[in-house]
């Protein structure tokens, strides 16, 4: 096996981390003994379980001595709820180790200094774009200091939400929606806009895709997975500038923690009283500050975003260019009038199209999920 | 082999005549002989060209005696441009014969009978539907009385065929492009409305990919085909209840025949002295009896009709039931403002919709290509 499939297999370990890592990355490794045989693999499970490489060193065990390690990030340097992994690495004898993305965080760079200081060779940048991509959410909280937001949509084969009378549900299939609770449950904080609250009322909690079934009174809430600390449930957040939040909105059900982003000048005593609220400084179009929002949320630590719609609010945040991915489903329907999926967002002729690329694209049901990144994609 | 094995194959013959056997079907045939070896293949290839079971024999030869034949489609039993093709199996002395999809068409039926009457035996039904879609176009004509109507647009992620200053060269990629002339040229005719003639002013022929590069002034038409005769190109229609078409547009360049479909009180004598017109019953809301239109283009043998827009006759034509296929190029690219790719189609709310589904995703360069089919499918 080669370098690439080893590191291809890291890449495919730290996946299994997805939803529960945060605010930490995503990472796997493999160590090889000093023959070549694969000796141990990990992957960091949930923050502040141990860091990947700790896992695969535990596994190896002396086998470890001379051998060489994967890693999908730079081994840290840093002592957090575990000692630096650069130690580890350098305590258990690996003679190199192969890194696909070098760590852009300051506080926690400096282990692949520290290795080769050392004597063991460290080369870097194998298979980085693959692996930057399992670690998005991650690395734009680092590099651009707000969470990585995802745009998830719904619409027919002619970009509509709704009817021409307001109706939507449903539009896509139970397999499509059950498949946005898995995407709510890898997100740090779920984002709609005043305008889909009153005019949907909805939970923006995670249900299990069965939970679709369950008698009314069961709470849906994801369960703990099975020897993890329980997940926090993602955070509720409605754009609404002008605290119009109904007291019995299911956004306030106590099921989740929510956040309602107001505008500085807002009247939200009653709000207040109910439930956290941020004030931010008023900007058009929208009403509220977008990339404050943003900063808000980071500064709690989400890493995270998905932004639930609807079309204006997904349109401003495109604008503002504060959107990294995009999530639609798309329906084999067809409805020639009624709500547009995407509200304006900046362009009047077609030279300022948002241009994008798809990444994937699978079925969910009858209907199709595509996944598309803005281009040029930005520096990962 | 096995019997569906041999009837994939016939399949994938018959799909070699697409676009060039119109008003005829295509069909494919593969013949074994008695011991079971492959002995012959062939397709119809053009209308007025020999049929599929005719090649496939005259490369067996004595060989197809006591052998089994596939076909795609019942063999006919008269007599037009060639013998019937259930004499000549019957001749041949072939033993067994398998067929797909049985003949719906009342002059040509009664091949199985026929062949059943000197003892050979038959079997109907092998891969119906596989072979029915690759006749789609053919088993709609005979059995609905009209052409086959593929309804072809290009739009963003968010459904906008046009930003909001009217601009839409180029939402999709040159490949896309270069796709939609392959589907015209699969097209009996090609209808477009009144509003994308004044808007766009659009060609309406078919040119081959180069051509796009190809310095102006040489002539893009499609030439023939090796071997075969000159095809005829496909008819421009234009949909102008009011006879607005411009006596400028490209659509009477001459470079192919164009009918303009007015209404029956029209002023067209300018029009008319310029090109053939037909004049059909008013009605709302697009303006002409569409279906009067259609049976207009079935009586000049026309088999399949792809309808390139704009939105407003599409969606009249969607609220008619008069889509069979929708295929849709679909950008990487958002608008957020902006002329939908389908206007109006008769849908007040969610459970009006109209429903279809996705029968092929391919990747048009960085685009996607969808195709969809109404459900319930029509009876095939």
């Amino acid at each position: 096996m080669t370098d690439q499939a080893h590191m291809r297999r890291a890449i495919d370990l730290a996946a299994h981390g997805r939803g529960a890592t945060s605010p930490n990355p995503v990472v796997g490794c493999v160590i090889l003994d000093a023959s070549g045989q694969v000796a141990g693999e990990g992957f960091h499970a949930y923050a502040g379980g141990p860091h990947a490489e700790v896992v695969a060193l535990r596994a190896a065990g002396e086998r470890a001595r001379g051998g060489t390690a994967y890693v999908t990030l730079e081994p840290c340097d840093h002592t957090g709820r575990t000692g630096p992994c650069a130690l580890a690495l350098l305590e258990a004898g690996v003679a190199r180790v192969v890194v696909a993305v070098s760590d852009p965080n300051p506080t926690a760079a400096g282990g692949a200094d520290r290795l080769r200081r050392h004597g063991v060779t460290v080369e870097t940048g194998l298979l980085a774009e693959e692996a930057g991509r399992g670690n998005a959410e991650w690395l734009t909280s680092v590099r651009l200091g707000r969470p990585h937001v995802t745009w998830k949509y719904a619409a027919t084969l002619d970009g509509r939400s709704a009817a021409a009378d307001g109706t939507s549900q449903w539009i896509t299939s139970p397999e499509s929606r059950a498949d946005v609770h898995r995407l709510r449950g890898e997100a740090g904080a779920i984002v709609a806009g005043i305008g889909t609250v009153l005019a949907d009322d909805p939970r923006l909690t995670v249900r299990r895709p069965a939970a679709e079934d369950s008698p009314a009174g069961v709470d849906p809430a994801l369960p703990p997975a099975d020897g993890a600390p329980a997940m926090r449930p993602p955070l509720r957040v409605v754009v609404d500038s002008d605290a119009r939040t109904p007291l019995t909105a299911r956004v306030l059900d106590g099921r989740a923690p929510t956040l309602v982003a107001v505008a500085a000048d807002a009247d939200a005593g009653a709000l207040a009283a109910r439930t956290e609220v941020v004030r931010l400084a008023r900007r058009r179009p929208y009403g509220i500050d977008l990339a404050g929002l943003l900063s808000e949320l980071h500064r709690r630590q989400i890493v995270s975003v998905l932004l639930e719609g609807g079309p204006a609010l997904a349109g401003s945040f495109l604008r503002e260019g504060l959107i990294d991915r995009v999530v639609g489903y798309l329906a084999p329907a067809l409805l020639g009038a009624g709500a547009a999926a995407l509200g304006p967002a900046g362009v009047a002729t077609i030279a300022e199209t948002h241009r994008l690329e798809f990444e994937d694209v699978t079925p969910t049901g009858p209907d199709l999920r595509l996944t598309a990144r803005p281009v040029p994609l930005k520096e990962m």
